[in-house]
């Protein structure tokens, strides 16, 4: 099946591209959960990526990418979070300038991580951001690098999939969060080309279903804005991610906040993982659905560990 | 060197006997670390363990050697944790009885994990509890198992360094927590009799120094009976570990219980590996002996990663 936007071999060559500069994350199984329920379950830990999200694979791609006159002007995002840090990282990989437009009360622990991988950051309040993000890149001349309705970050993305299915081939299912969509974009790639009879799955919270109420209604619906633990998966969808995940013909299983934190916690003091709320709904989807499951192959992209355990 | 009680033959026997048992825990590095410190460290992740810490290793070695008969009166200990579980878990594997005496202010989640893994528990007062072991033991005829001053446990737990050093074979210096010293005398056996001349660390809470100060002495010092986080270390050497690790000319190292919940911190924040205090040691003393360690290639065992993270 041929997806629009996105190939199986743009994600093959962003693999070939990222690979020097991003962990081939392992891959876990539990046997307190295989005692659970009767599914194989393989858990693909981007919470070992570098920055702790698979959020560096996408952005490391897309820098990599600029030619030399767009890179020498620096890049730039608006982002409270992960891709923000991934950028920062990706442009310390060519040694070029990254700013990030941060929404003022984005939690400090998330700013000195940003400026810890050497992004300088523009505080504004939230309504403001994207006319900041406006005002910053005609001044500097950077080039702004969405965090996922960009098809550099949607192949990247694909290369946790990719990676996974190299190791485990014979998944029956694959299963990722979905908040934007990049992730779940590039895992429908790699999995409709590689496996077009598998079941994929994106998991979503309940509280922000947007992703659910836009793939049935066949257009765009917009976030909720409603609170979730999960807060990585509040973003609604945009064109590239939809178009995507419509032709994939993903399905969409909400899960609901205590599902997601019991989630967390299986991964944390069972398997002795740190996985970020977003990150568990996978499992969270994995023990809704187990009935069904039982006795397939079921693969999950575990998208990241950055938390601060505020969940608990 | 050869050492008193345990030869390397001893770990390479107890390693192929519970190989089918246990798991090859993986070895981690992280990046952050190596740009903090000039040490190369690689961290062998015993949280990754069955029932979730190393005391697995000598248990299942130890309940594997009983003779027939033995075994069908079943096997007994006493213990408040970690070993308890082991306990319970290799009496599962060969389908006998297991009872633990427990002090009766034990945590429930570790009382819930013992029964979990098939054990019989008998509460009593902490005062108490050698002489309900022995009642226990004469009502039933099991068979005592003591949580490390038993050859068969250390080799067992020996068996972790083993594994580490196959893994990375030129290690300068192997670290591992003291608490009775069983993990640290298997790990002293290893690495006297496969790299010789390698420092060897035994990492303990500057609050229960007895085994620094056993080993400065020349006899085996009382306990301190002083709180620490690092509640699997609170125990004294007894005969056969004071002897291996005297023999073995083994280093002890003191921490803080900041330096301790320090590391345990950088372990799952930065790492995002859940270890208990006490697993946490080892990387405390690697960066308190920073300066020293420069250059070398460093080992750490990670004891384990049962905790409720009420040290946070």
């Amino acid at each position: 099946m041929t997806l629009p936007h996105v190939s199986i071999e743009d994600v093959r060559a962003a693999a070939k591209r990222i690979a020097p500069y991003v962990n081939r994350t392992p891959v876990a199984t539990s046997q307190t959960l295989r005692s659970e329920i009767e599914a194989a379950v393989y858990f693909k830990l981007e919470s070992q990526q570098k920055i702790g999200a698979f959020k560096a694979r996408g952005a490391v791609n897309a820098v990599l990418q600029l030619d030399e006159q767009s890179a020498s002007r620096g890049v730039m995002t608006h982002s409270s979070g992960n891709h923000g840090q991934a950028l920062a990282y990706a442009a310390s990989i060519r040694d070029i300038s990254c700013t990030v437009v941060v929404p003022d009360d984005a939690p400090q622990v998330k700013m000195d991580a940003m400026q810890g991988y050497g992004a300088e950051l523009v505080l504004t309040p939230h309504r403001e951001r994207v006319a900041t993000a406006a005002r910053v890149q005609k001044e500097t001349g950077a080039t702004f690098i969405h965090p996922f309705n960009d098809v550099r970050i949607i192949a990247g993305q694909g290369t946790a999939a990719l990676e996974l299915l190299e190791d485990v081939p014979d998944l029956d299912v694959l299963i990722a969060p979905v908040g934007g969509g990049g992730l779940m974009s590039g895992t429908t790639v790699v999995g409709r080309s590689l496996r077009p009879q598998m079941r994929l799955i994106g998991a979503e919270p309940a509280q922000v279903d947007d992703a659910q109420r836009s793939l049935a209604s066949g257009q765009i619906q917009p976030a909720t804005g409603n609170p979730t633990i999960a807060d990585g998966l509040r973003t609604e969808l945009q064109q590239l991610t939809f178009d995507i995940l419509s032709a994939g013909h993903i399905e969409i299983e909400t899960v609901s906040e205590e599902q997601i934190a019991d989630a967390a916690r299986f991964h944390l003091f069972r398997m002795k993982h740190l996985v970020e709320p977003s990150g568990a709904t996978g499992l969270a989807v994995v023990r809704k659905l187990a009935d069904e499951l039982a006795g397939y192959q079921v693969g999950v992209i575990v998208s990241g560990g950055n938390t601060d355990l505020s969940w608990l």
